[in-house]
């Protein structure tokens, strides 16, 4: 059964080519100690097989913080390991296949690039979404224009599911985000990519606590 | 349920690569016109949307001709088409935890390299299995050594369920593995990079045949 509560205040997605070498695992697990509150791996190169070994390589470690475990693109993935979710960008799984195949035994996550894309997903029955670009990003060459500020307060007035915004976020830009009503952050590079992502996750969270705090 | 009864004569594993631009689609229904009976789809670049397509555009076809429909790796994407079953290579799933998936509504063929994958194979529940590589193959560099006609049949001596042989089969080698007791041969450039997949598969089959009648 896929869980009730999730807090989508940091969501963090990996990236084997900005990690430095360094071990996912290690990264997650140090992004998680420093406040992490849900995890996206995402693995577009690796077998199968080394890239089910790395989700139970944290899925325990997470399961004993309360973290959701989500697996981007590949259901079969998120099956073997039985994973919370999984992530779904546009050239992924059409929604309505996933849910056949998942049913409600996980959370599954859209992206949405448009106020169209977001609207679809949520009446496909999504259970978040992944808004982005919000802002002009590095680690993905392939998106869409950036939909700024506006666009994300258009899908917040549109939609009512859990959306975390995504793209160009940082310490700097997040309290923007949170308040045009984002539930949360997901970061790639700004966690990754940190010279200590266990001091980067935490100087987000209080980024986040900060802009929640002084828009309530 | 998965099919009950698989002609594994001659068993077409597509490649994009060696396609030569043209469409798998096309080829492979060209193929299955000239006799294949058997088609495995394998894709390691296109997305998951892109590969699920694929796989549609060619099921109904191969279901009109009883000819099963097989995806190399993807357990997702086969169950996103109800694919007859999954081929897991020693770099995919583990065939335990792809069996817990699929139950019994998939079969599931496994990639043997050695004696020892063989058996395991075998004793873990696996439908047939791809022998390989038999001879020195130009479309895969990341294989073992060739077993050659002796590791095939030391294989055939200890597995009892269908073995179809793969890696450097042609009109000519095709003989050969049948009278080691191969149940088919499996062929990738031999059809897929032929000027003529439909002649090129019609050739096969002539082949198989002519060397069934003369061993029985």
């Amino acid at each position: 059964m896929k869980p009730e509560f999730i807090d989508y205040s940091l969501y963090l997605v990996t990236d084997r080519g900005l990690a430095r070498g360094r071990g996912l695992p290690d990264i997650v697990r140090a992004a998680v100690q420093g406040g992490v509150t849900c995890v996206q791996l995402r693995e577009k190169t690796c077998s199968t097989r080394e890239f089910i070994e790395e989700a139970r390589a944290v899925k325990e470690f997470l399961r004993s913080r309360g973290v959701p475990l989500i697996i981007n693109d590949r259901v079969d993935v998120a099956l073997a390991v039985g994973a919370d979710g999984v992530h779904l960008g546009q050239k992924d799984m059409p929604l309505a296949v996933a849910r056949a195949i998942v049913t409600d035994t996980m959370l599954i996550g859209i992206s949405a690039e448009s106020l169209a894309d977001a609207v679809g997903a949520q009446g496909g029955g999504a259970d978040y979404l992944g808004v982005s670009p919000i802002f002009p990003t590095p680690t993905k060459t392939d998106t869409a224009a950036p939909l700024g500020l506006e666009g994300l307060q258009a899908i917040r007035r549109a939609v009512h599911i859990p959306l975390v915004a995504i793209g160009g976020l940082n310490r700097q830009t997040a309290a923007a985000v949170v308040r045009c009503g984002a539930d949360g952050i997901a970061v790639v590079s700004a966690i990754v990519a940190a010279e200590d992502p266990e001091q980067a996750a935490r100087e987000l969270v209080q980024a986040i606590r900060s802009a929640r705090r002084t828009w309530a």
